[in-house]
């Protein structure tokens, strides 16, 4: 249902069942799939030179929530979920079944796995990578830039399973390992190894992510967190993850 | 005033004398006191599954500003005032008298007393119990998970007259004590005990509060703070200051 | 072109060929330069009683991005650019060619010079002093009172051509000096001489800014900044930086 406040142009691509709140405004160059929920007061598809004339398109099932903008020439997978106030800019590439928590600002120019979720008020800067199954934190800022304000921009590599807790800095060019934990309020400035953890202003290392025990009462170590944490993720996910990590 | 372009569903409860801003949009289970002023963009009462059922509820003279989103199941108390693009989520408790300043991000499933103060950009997440005359400055977060991500969530607790300052991260199920202060900029990993000034990565203790001086020329010690700093407090409050704390 | 669906006051001074969009509100107390874009769901001229009855002028040529909300008593002189969804209190009075990024919060009361240049989600506090050509990088804040919650207010001063790296905050009162670089998510408690790199929690002097190399290959130092970063500024400034701080 588009709701009759809502101004949506006639060139935008929708697909059936998609529902457009009160408010709204999608644009030309705009692809939706089937059965998209977009609430109110969201700008879809806002033109810009500094894009290559493709579409913004947001796959199928997906849910925008109020007060987001997203620019043409970006792409998600299906089953995006954002919070509130998201703002998203040109040619990012992201994966399915992304998160993106309210007041999220991606610059653009980014690549994002399958199944990333972005907590509250998270910053993705221009050229940043994050791999699949990746969890940020919020206020989490990836920069770019190595001597700011500068043409060189060197952007950051998250790798697959990695956690980067709230409120710390990932700087440019910097790669977190596969399965890494980054501790909250930490600066990151060298690449950090798979499965261990780092925290600190500048981040070291502290240990293996093994040494974290669970505090549920199991005694369990906490990663790799597929093992225990299933909530969102599909069931044939969950299976794979038994026979890659074990179970829970 | 309810403005001709806001959309108000007819089961919502709005108090006499209200104010609904343009482009606002209000669902059925909202209940708004008297005198209620809602700038325009607001979105309240918001649905979920997450929630139980009740409404949203928006004590007497409350003011909400611009951009802001509020879903049902949250209660406010009389002179509630948000600042703009404020997002609060359901299953929230909060006193009367609170203040969220613009950007704030309020998670749900919180208990806030009476009087609290939440500067610009503050991030209060599930399961956070702050207490009465609490002052939250920019950036700050309250975390939840202790090894995210997990299906564990401790909540903060911060007491009375406590006070946290700029882009300090609380860490999960930290206690801070009474009439304590959290420098800016601080990651809080343990328990604070009261009337005590901690700071750093991670916070360390100082020293107890009234080893800062007010740097007004006076001399006086700027902690517990009611004694010099009573704008916007009623009269009885301050009152009852005096008689507890002594007079400025 | 003013949009249908905007509410625009009759008393609002309005250039020629300004172009505002859809679901905005532009109230009494507005003075809008010629070619000025207004994007959609943007509140200019917000009224307040703690403002002076002057206006809110924008200068001509300026891009306010939507969902952002400036009060009236504020001033901004020619080609201002915001990102989406900022807040601009009253009685801050800003130069030329200012950029806001996405999220920014200026709470009022600020001097800006010219060319200045905030990226997304910066916080600046009443009281603030910005000089010329300076950088603010994302979740930066500028604080004021230095031992909150309290009547004292101590504006920070950033001078001319100074760099605050992403998270980093600025204690009341503080100085950064010209041409100096704040590392990313610093404290910085105390005053910055110019030319000078300071980082951590607290901020600590690392060196000068001239032996930080242009991580470009041509092995030149990264600052004085204005060598060799020149995008966005006009011709004539470029050539006066050629003069004063040599070729890049």
């Amino acid at each position: 249902m588009i709701s009759p406040t809502a101004i949506v142009s006639s060139k935008a691509n929708i697909g059936k069942d998609a529902e457009v709140g009160p408010f709204c405004i999608i644009h030309d160059n705009v692809v939706l799939g089937d059965h998209v929920r977009i609430q109110p007061y969201c700008e879809l598809g806002v033109e810009t030179k500094l894009s290559d004339g493709s579409p913004l398109v947001v796959g199928s099932g997906s849910l925008i929530r109020s007060h987001s903008t997203f620019y043409e020439g970006s792409s998600f997978g299906e089953s995006l979920v954002t919070g509130h106030q998201v703002t998203v800019r040109e040619l990012t590439k992201a994966g399915k079944n992304l998160q993106i928590g309210t007041l999220g600002d991606i610059e653009g120019h980014c690549i994002i796995g399958d199944y990333v979720r972005m907590h509250s008020n998270v910053h993705i800067g221009h050229y940043s990578t994050v791999g699949n199954f990746v969890w940020i934190f919020p206020y989490v800022v990836l920069t770019n830039d190595p001597h700011p304000p500068s043409k060189v921009q060197r952007g950051c590599f998250l790798e697959d399973y990695s956690v980067i807790a709230t409120m710390s800095v990932v700087l440019p060019g910097v790669r977190v390992g596969t399965h890494s934990l980054v501790g909250a309020h930490s600066l990151v400035s060298r690449d950090v190894a798979p499965h261990t953890v780092v925290a600190g202003v500048p981040a070291k290392k502290l240990c293996k992510t093994d040494k974290i025990v669970l505090q549920d009462g199991s005694g369990r170590p906490a990663y790799p967190w597929p093992r225990h944490f299933h909530r969102g993720y599909p069931d044939e996910i969950v299976e794979l993850w038994k026979s890659s990590f074990g179970p829970d």
